[in-house]
């Protein structure tokens, strides 16, 4: 007996058609977006000039991808997926640092740099020390950590955003803890900054009265042997965007206060400390 | 009060970032969304590597469009969207005649043609007779209705996906009714063909394990003064893929008996007669 489509059997009908022989985890996330892809269209009615709208606003954001630009990242960050695909990856044990989005600007094969070294490679910013140490739940140090960081330059770009302007790996670098587990290198103190907005996305925030301006923040991917591999930032205090992170990132215990050295101190300008507490391998 | 992002409170976080003056069916649409993709990625705990394979999917099938080829309606076609937009948006009164998918090969302005002329410009393909009548709820013959048609030649192509090998237009035509309501012209029966199946939408259903294969159909695009615009197809009786078409447009009173005529019978060798039923403009 056969069951041709109708508003109802809507489901069932499409997820009926896959083969007993598709991947069964294939098959639980397919019938699952079928679902809740329907429910979509269901609750609002969406109309058939809506339909062409999205259509088209698909087509541009995948025409808007390019070696260097992710705009279908973009949406994911934007519509708060990424922020929850982290979560739902990432439930820790308590005491443990949040995660938060990798985001698209990380950058393979960065060289370890030696402990205390600076990552401005422009020498442009406020300069900033980074201190703190890689600890486990029982506040433990960790050694043979790497920490992997990287953040915006003073104009509020990434070095791979400006090939031409930037110095290689400027405000980047990797750092391997010893025993004690500290780490410490001087950046810059990071500034807020707008995801990239010319696009599809862009227009979107336009359409629904959102900025698109990131709070200030450092990332931080933070692997050790035995222990959780941790994505997060470290955000600025008092940055104005904290309330509004166009792509959802910001974590109340990730928040660090950059304190302002006195003028006649040594050494850079602003001072961050912050320390990493890593679960074991589950 | 500040809520940042957290699992369990994640549609309202992303949801209350829009602006009070964002048009309201935008806000609508948008935190519908929100609400059903959300819970998508909930129900199936969707991986960060699952999440990288949809971004590549997602950004390749918007790369495969160009101005001959629309890979996101394909997507929506065969995964019922596109059937489950047309059916909110077209419940008719009972006794109406339903309707199917646009689909992507509809050409506007083909020149109105004499009622019973032939639509087959090369000729090729087995010539079939498609008679009968527009009329409204009560049976009653409606005239002046532009009766818009369009099929796939006898190798499963519209001429738009061949312009180099086909006459412009060839298979297509706009009938206009007089006050009997009749329309007839020959076409040839059409061929069950499958969907472009060379880029991703092809390749996901290669893993689902469905073909890519449309029952034979001949379009039509019904329109007329006082009368709501009918979109439909009818199906030919007997074809193989009925029970499977990949985009689940057929309906049971779509289907319609192609009768051979006798061999030695003069006029096309296939005759398919069909009434279509409009209600009143809503
Ligand atoms: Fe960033
Ligand atoms: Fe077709």
């Amino acid at each position: 007996m056969t069951t041709y489509f109708s508003e109802a059997a809507s489901v069932e009908t499409v997820n009926a058609r896959m083969s007993d022989t598709t991947d069964p985890r294939l098959a639980e996330v397919m019938s699952s977006l079928v679902r809740h892809l329907h429910a979509f269209v269901k609750d609002v009615t969406l109309t058939e000039a809506e339909w062409e709208t999205a259509i088209a606003f698909l087509t541009r954001t995948g025409q808007m991808c390019s070696d260097t630009r992710q705009e279908f990242i973009l949406l994911s960050d934007v519509l708060g997926v990424s922020m929850l695909v982290d979560a739902v990856n990432n439930r820790k044990p308590s005491g443990s640092t949040p995660s938060t989005v990798f985001g698209p600007f990380h950058v393979d094969g960065v060289p370890e740099r030696r402990m205390g070294d600076t990552i401005s490679l422009d020498g442009v910013g406020e300069p900033c020390l980074f201190v703190g140490r890689v600890v486990d739940l029982d506040g433990r140090p960790i050694g043979d950590a790497l920490v992997d960081v990287w953040s915006d330059n003073a104009d509020g770009f990434y070095d791979v955003q400006q090939p031409d302007l930037q110095p290689q790996h400027n405000n980047r670098g990797v750092f391997r803890t010893g025993p004690d587990g500290r780490y410490w290198f001087t950046g810059i103190k990071p500034v807020s900054y707008p995801i990239p907005d010319d696009g599809p996305v862009g227009e979107m925030l336009g359409h629904l009265g959102r900025h698109p301006y990131r709070p200030a923040h450092m990332h931080f991917l933070v692997t050790a042997p035995g222990h959780e591999r941790l994505i997060t930032h470290t955000f600025v205090s008092g940055d104005g965007y904290l309330d509004s992170d166009a792509v959802f990132g910001v974590k109340a215990p990730l928040i660090v206060e950059f304190e302002e050295r006195p003028a006649d101190s040594d050494g850079p300008k602003w001072r961050a400390a912050y320390d990493f507490v890593l679960p074991p391998k589950a």
